[in-house]
């Protein structure tokens, strides 16, 4: 039986700030960094947590891979569009920051987007969609990441599993928060299966040859993740699609690193991450209460509509994280003991002791 | 064995609007349901073209509910966005002069945003997004539709096949044009295999207990389509939330019907389609000749990128279509047996006889 560790926000907060600012991130941008990452775990999305703190960030920041004064670089600007370069920043302020300027350039003009290139890995990209909700704007995050997604047809990973995720508010019901993978699953999940000795279902992933294979290793070593559908028959080529269009946004339009060449091809060079956002203001099509008041009605449609045999709730996507948000604000955010043990090497390994004391072990 | 026909693009056109035209729509607003319609056949799409003439349009125009007359209200207008009352006219010139305004928008603005409340059947998505292409821009046609998928958990039809269509320019290389239904198949699909007596692949539709069926009769008779990406384990519900974000700015944006409302509850009903239009101007994030070499490169690097066994060729969304419309322009636009018989029966019917003589019969 593995435990679980319930941590206060404000505790783990510092904690990350403390191992950023190690790495001569400066204390406003760590403590952006900080709340996208505990915002993944307290919604229950631990695989971009805090788990990730030494292996995405701490360990490129410590070889020189992350510049980590994140100077973002203005490339193009108009009324409605900007262009950044993060020059090989830490994702999560130049993103937070590039989307506070959409939101500022879609409340003066209706609608704006944004890319960035020359970025890394930005944790969740729910978080940014969902920046837009306070404003009363539907809110767009996209990003490219490094290859693990085979082309319909093909055998070896060329897209990232780019994900896509858009935000927006409702009345008295939780916001539609749309945030997936354009693979069916990420790499993680195959991992733990993996480690578990199990097979992976039929669909997830094909080996080195292109076929379809049941064993998490052969997905791993030299094979691939497949694009939401999965096989043909099942309509992949729309999941590969949907991968190519995040890439042609995140990594084409930004004038960015695009396919496999997102992450380089040696494991020194910087990633060349891409991201996409958008913020859209709903006032500028029509009058923000009636709005809300027709998601509510269209989430209640859903809601409210026959259950398949053995299923008693349909969700609306968001719903699942949001409850398990609230249960983080009263519980204490939830660290797995993988996750807590990864801490304590790493930070050891890193100079950033994790030596805080749980609220409870459960 | 059945027969196709090869037909004449300008004589299938006249047709067309004189079909149009015998139900009192201008000739102007004809001509343009007529490119649409026959821009699917000739890219392949037949599903969506001139057998639908009767089905989708003249059966409604006849009974009065289509409005020939199209008469489109400025609901809200902004530098950047527009919201459109189609007032139940015809899906195809609402929709296209709406995107060309989208466009002119783009043109000033950098990007524009459109929504179109009760409107019909617009034919296939992505002729819209396309109309982007010529002035160096990206373009996006969402549109709502019946209900015809369940969402996950659920028993019972509550969206419509929703599809999301995205055009971006390139180079040497053809566009890439992603227009795909959010469900795996269109309903369409499984009634060619009901017909054939054949069953349907396992994770295209459940049957009205909400089971995974392989019997298309069952699909059809009280039960529903699944999501792209089919059941839960293969993550059906991320093609949920996509067929719900298109309604989301279908239907919810637009101030039009939404889910299980789209096409009312009748027959007699209006069927208040809604649509949304996008237009991103290229230039306002990047010079556009490097954008298109970079949309070559990476197309290059997925067509060229290693095969599956028994695979011999990766495609790029769009690519098969294009090659198909480039036949369609040598030998001319090919209609099946069925349709041609389709057209006759109907033709005779509604006072417009289909005589055309095909260019070859084969």
């Amino acid at each position: 039986m593995t435990q679980s560790y319930f941590f206060r926000h404000e505790d783990l907060k510092n904690y990350i700030i403390r191992y950023f600012t190690r790495w001569s991130v400066p204390a406003e941008d760590a403590a952006i960094a900080a709340e996208v990452l505990l915002s993944a775990d307290a919604r229950g999305v631990d695989s971009h947590g805090m788990i990730r703190l030494n292996s995405y960030y701490g360990s490129r920041l410590r070889k020189g891979q992350i510049n980590p004064l994140s100077p973002m670089t203005v490339l193009n600007e108009t009324a409605t569009t900007l262009s950044i370069d993060g020059n090989n920043g830490l994702g999560h302020p130049i993103s937070f920051k590039t989307m506070q300027r959409c939101i500022e350039k879609a409340e003066a003009s209706g609608m704006s987007m944004a890319t960035v290139r020359g970025s890394n890995h930005y944790g969740i990209a729910g978080y940014y969609a969902m920046m837009a909700l306070p404003y009363d704007m539907i809110g767009v995050s996209f990003t490219n990441s490094g290859p693990l997604v085979a082309p319909t047809h093909g055998s070896k990973a060329m897209l990232g599993t780019n994900p896509i995720a858009v935000a927006v508010p409702a009345l008295e019901h939780k916001p539609f928060v749309l945030d997936m993978a354009t693979s069916i699953v990420p790499i993680g999940r195959v991992t733990v299966y993996q480690k578990e000795g199990k097979n992976i279902p039929s669909g997830w992933g094909i080996d080195g040859a292109g076929n379809v294979t049941e064993d998490p290793s052969r997905v791993i070593s030299g094979g691939a993740l497949m694009p939401l559908g999965g096989p043909e028959i099942l309509r992949g080529y729309k999941g590969y699609g949907l991968g190519l269009l995040v890439d042609i946004f995140s990594g084409v339009l930004s004038g960015g690193a695009f396919a496999a060449d997102v992450y380089g091809s040696s494991s020194q060079s910087a990633s060349n991450v891409g991201h996409f956002f958008a913020a859209i203001k709903i006032e500028a099509f029509r009058e923000v209460q009636g709005f809300k008041q027709d998601m509510d009605k269209l989430m209640e449609q859903l809601i409210n509509s026959p259950k398949a045999e053995g299923e008693e709730r349909i969700f609306i996507h968001g719903e699942k994280e949001f409850e398990k948000a609230e249960k983080s604000a009263k519980e204490g955010i939830r660290l797995s003991e993988v996750t807590v043990n990864t801490l304590k090497q790493t930070g050891h390994e890193d100079g950033v002791e994790f030596d805080l004391q749980p609220l409870k072990i459960d």
